[in-house]
């Protein structure tokens, strides 16, 4: 593993000599060889698929692994969009001179080498590496087992892409399962500049207890939606609708549905059948249930706590806008909070008090995507306040340094 | 440990609420009550003084801790200069509206309560108060013991500043010099949202093993000047020294003088004779010995791993730009890296090639410091890459998030 990671740090050093033509060449090779070989990760994603449904995974893990002629375009589609977009590294803003007549400028620079360790979506390997490389960065990507064929023969195809033009050693895609590779790649700090692990909170526990290098955690999405008693109640079951099933093996989907207990006789019945026609499996607090006619499923503790990546929601009604907050604060992973309300001064509450990546005011959780926000393509969303919270594009593998040029000055 | 930790995280909710004016207020009073109390600071901090000899600390360990009336009125300039800065949290920026109608902005918001460890430098507590309060964030300070006393009663002097107006947790200083406190402290990731060591090795290493939290380190300045064999020679000697001996206590001091071996005859003898006006003491190598009058010390490899923090200076002769660039890869701890040079080509392959938070052309490495590059006070510099790279001022104490704003938009 040493000797991989010297590899990546001796690549990154080559990166930040690129020409934005070069970056972009490298790009559209990488767009092209991918299409070219879509039957081909078709086939090894079915190998993963067999393996995945033999071992009994739910049928939104499935959806996650899952990667089809339609997600492999628009795989291609993030990659060019990136190899599109404005350079982020190499430029130097903020530049001033102070009154001796030195100049101060901060450029914008690589981080160097990233180590990425993450679960499921094969797609993160192609999208990891593309940003990766449109910001002069090397990276070692680390998937999990149940996309092993996957990650490999894609791994393999973005090598193709980048022979001869950049070192191979840019992107280092690990197919191994073993928790030792983890373990000797989190000791050499010597060579990795920072961590991002992408998953649940076992991995994030894991990864920040044992790097010896800086964290960016990108942890689970246990988002909630709060239906205030001055929401539009037409708006609200709308938005809880899309923000649950539009998609349920996402991480900015909601889990829970907090209700003000005002607003519950206006939104109950209705919620209970549009959940129903969307095969949606509600588990619900008491309050919810008295004098319902259907027999639902009762909320725990362990609801609250839980991110299904599944289609079920639970649902807590409440008594107070703090009761909601409270909730949040303690079971909230800082992913994505959503509050219904048409009163303004109830929105700027939640807002103050409510600490997570992205806020919505009336509009679905589902937004929180480095796409819908305007970065292009995603390297993943942090729920770390340092460095980038939210979702992480291309710039936000860079830092800023400070470049000082004078003609001979001197401090007094 | 916990309930303190707790209550800092208490404050920090309370501090999101402040309104621009009031945290004016606070600053202004901290800066009079200093002032007022500037004969017990220097009471106290003789005491330090006094115990500081007693331990033998070195002249510039002993100028690193001591608070006198000079420096007094600096800090409470600071505290001023910090309060008429610009605001640096809650504004809204990059607003957009998408094709939807759906408002996307980002926020700036305070990261929440700042754990900082640091060694010596009483006039830290001070500093780091008040840009902690600029941010509305709440701060832990840890200091080091020989600084106790006057650690404590600047602690006093802030909390009676404090009272009446924002929690008094909003500030806490410890003085207790237990290692089990810090332990205990990096335990409380729930608490703390991020740990800022400030010292030297072994207090980052033990930070960064320990903290469940993300660590911003703050590390050692082992800062290098770099004589290119195309430097005006009189402007090399007078930085040369400026970096030096302009003040030795500091991170910002050069440790290390890598010399051209083209550019050596040039600048060796009066390199030897200006140092011995200033009494540094120089450890050289042997082509630098070579055929000279003077009897100087041999540098060996513990002193290119050096931070001196004294009136002490390493010089090495090197062949090629290249043997100077992997001297600074090597031993370099990324904070300030300088070249002198009047060839173009040769300054950019520096730039290009040294990773640092800031890189000096043609001036002293002594301008790598918040108030000279011009962020008013700082908390201090920082040597990781992520998050904030080089001098900390109140705007990097800050992250931003997302806010969405929408009339019942949903994703399609």
């Amino acid at each position: 593993m040493k000797e991989l990671a010297r590899k990546s740090k001796e690549a990154s050093k080559k990166l930040m000599g690129l020409r934005p033509s070069q970056r972009k060449e490298v790009l559209e090779k990488m767009a092209s060889e991918l299409l070219k070989n879509a039957d081909l990760i078709e086939r090894e994603n079915e190998k993963d698929l067999a393996y995945g449904r033999e071992i009994n995974l739910n049928q939104a893990m499935l959806d996650r692994l899952k990667l089809d002629r339609p997600r492999i375009e628009q795989m291609v589609a993030g990659v060019r969009s990136i190899s599109e977009q404005e350079e982020v590294v190499g430029q130097t803003f903020s530049e001033a001179k102070n009154e001796a007549g030195l100049t101060i400028k901060k450029q914008r620079v690589p981080l160097g080498v990233i180590l990425m360790i993450f679960e499921s979506r094969p797609n993160v390997v192609v999208d990891c590496a593309a940003l990766a490389l449109k910001s002069s960065n090397a990276i070692i990507l680390k998937g999990g087992k149940e996309a092993k064929h996957t990650n490999e023969v894609l791994g393999k195809i973005i090598h193709q892409s980048l022979e001869g033009m950049v070192p191979v050693e840019s992107v280092q895609v690990l197919a191994s399962d073993k928790r030792e590779v983890i373990n000797d790649l989190l000791e050499l700090e010597e060579y990795i500049d920072v961590v991002i692990p992408r998953g649940g909170h076992r991995l994030i526990e894991y990864v920040t207890k044992n790097a010896k290098m800086p964290v960016i955690a990108h942890y689970q999405g246990l988002c909630h939606m709060y239906i205030d008693k001055e929401a539009d109640m037409d708006m609200a079951i709308n938005i809880a609708l899309n923000a649950k099933t539009q998609r349920t093996g996402v991480c900015n989907a909601i889990e829970t549905l907090l209700v003000h207990k005002d607003a519950l006789p206006m939104v109950r019945d209705r919620l209970v059948k549009e959940f129903k026609a969307k095969e949606t499996e509600l588990r619900v607090d008491e309050t919810f249930k008295e004098n319902l006619n259907e027999d639902l499923i009762t909320a725990t503790e362990e609801d609250w706590k839980t991110e299904y990546l599944d289609n079920i929601l639970s649902i807590k009604t409440v008594d107070t806008l703090d009761e909601a907050i409270d909730h949040i604060d303690r079971y909230g992973s800082h992913h994505s909070e959503c509050i219904i309300s048409q009163n303004q001064a109830t929105c700027d509450e939640f807002l103050m008090r409510v600490d997570a990546s992205c806020l919505m005011i009336n509009a679905s959780t589902r937004f929180n995507d480095g796409g819908q926000l305007g970065l292009g393509a995603e390297l993943g969303i942090s729920t770390t306040k340092i460095h980038a919270y939210g979702p992480m594009g291309a710039e936000q593998m860079t830092t800023s340094r400070y470049v000082v040029v004078g003609d001979g000055h001197v401090r007094n």
